[in-house]
């Protein structure tokens, strides 16, 4: 079998588990790591500062900050390298794919943008619902676990040294924000928990700022989501669905990156969301056998 | 708009939904219902007894008993229209997407085979779910709900005038079966009992059988699913996943016909199970509004 050369861009909590996950992939074979800081190797993976000096790579997997995603998504592509990513600012995902779609169809590669969990797997879940139930509301309700964003936004503020900020779901997309807070010598907590508190990121939520002594004493990469949604079927009210979960994060985080990967190299080239790729088309091997499997 | 024509073949429990469904769909015409007992009109929709008399149709929406469904759809592929069947013989799909896929293909046609909750959303979710935990176990638990397939076999008995099969789930894939008999006079109650419990719809599951007095009057249409993974997310253990519903049995199965046939007219001609579509492809209108809204 022609295994799919994969390298893994970045080296941070997703890109750890990526080089996981492609190992455990019976249909994919990891050529390297990519990191500024090339040279040597980890458990003997080649390390290089560029991407060339691997040999021939089908697809990056971009395991580097939501922000850096475009970027390093338009240089892979245009050296003819098909690209997977998590990128998850919800919001700018329609100008992201654009931008992606254009570069994979000139360079015949393709993009599978906004592949994690949610975005990506959750999409898919809020898609197929509104399919079952074209009428109706989706509740998508996150955690209890650490938001990345949330506690970045924290770590930013005047004498905080660390953070950690949980997400607490309450029901109907309403959530509550737990923050621990390692404060620098003489910080002033008051007003670090005001700076918080009024923060874009948690003015809206009920928020409890806490002091700790040590916050990766207090972190797990556990997360978890339930989604529901009440709604109409045809002309029949009252259908309920719920989809939930309880993972470690980065390590789901990771694999559907390298799911998508697969599903990537099907697709005629271009940009694609979760959305866009039929589910079958993620899995390793042949259609029948999934068909005979799982339909 | 282009709306969709539509025509509902058969008029049980699901072609009832169906129209309900059709009617409901901002993009889809209903043209009519075609039934053996042709003529006149249910709530001012034509009945006939061919289609052809319904003008231009898009799609055939296949409400007819499983068995019948590859006669039927190889008769409207033949024709041009394409079709959606809700096809329910887990072991007999690959077969039946074979002879729909040459057919299909001859005609220039599209047939969504399978095409309701299980086999159909729940095998989509099945796919995901191999997607975001390659290695691991997935559990389908079925009910509390009747079993059509289980009630038939249970009136088909010597003594038997009416019957009802509940299915109940005991949990990782065990289910008891609950069922209610109206027995003919005379008939010996016992030898009704064995004959059920020998059945091979129900000899491997713990199963009840009781008198009643009037099978309707237990009747309700609601039915539910949760199924559960357990599993490896590249090589992190213990990754949990669990989709539930509770719903109306024939409203869901007719509405997601409904959202295939919109699906099915979208794809290149062939024949299609759920999990090789793309989940936008079942939603109404153009993909960018919907990957900004659920992405």
């Amino acid at each position: 079998m022609n295994k799919h050369k994969i390298a893994v861009v970045g080296y941070g909590n997703i890109g750890a588990y990526a080089v996981q996950a492609v190992k455990a992939a019976p249909d994919m074979q990891l050529m390297g790591i990519v990191r500024r800081s090339g040279g040597g190797d980890i458990d003997g993976i080649p390390v290089v500062d560029d991407i060339a000096k691997l040999g021939k790579v089908d697809t990056a997997l971009l395991c580097t900050p939501t922000l850096n995603v475009e970027e390093a998504a338009l240089k892979y592509l245009a050296m003819g390298i098909s690209t997977v990513d998590s990128f998850d600012i919800h919001g700018k995902i329609p100008q992201l794919r654009e931008s992606l779609d254009a570069a994979a169809k000139k360079n015949g590669v393709t993009a599978v943008l906004a592949a994690g969990w949610d975005p990506g797997s959750d999409s898919v879940i809020r898609a197929l619902l509104e399919a079952m139930a074209p009428k109706g509301v989706t509740y998508t309700n996150f955690g209890p676990g650490m938001s990345m964003g949330h506690t970045v936004a924290v770590k930013g503020k005047d004498g905080v040294n660390g953070a950690l900020s949980m997400t607490i779901p309450l029901g109907t997309g309403i959530h509550r924000r737990i923050v621990y807070v390692e404060a620098a010598p003489g910080a002033d907590f008051a007003k670090i928990t005001e700076d918080i508190k009024s923060d874009p990121y948690f003015v809206k939520d009920e928020t409890h700022v806490f002091k700790a002594d040590d916050v990766n004493a207090l972190t797990d990469k556990g997360h978890g989501v339930s989604l529901t949604r009440k709604g109409v079927s045809g002309q029949t009210d009252n259908q309920l669905f719920e989809f939930s979960m309880k993972i470690n994060n980065p390590a789901l985080t990771s694999q559907i990156m390298v799911s998508c990967a697969r599903a990537g190299l099907r697709q005629k080239p271009g940009a694609y969301t979760m959305i866009e790729i039929p589910a079958v088309d993620f899995l390793p091997g042949g259609r029948d056998s999934w068909i005979a499997k799982l339909v």
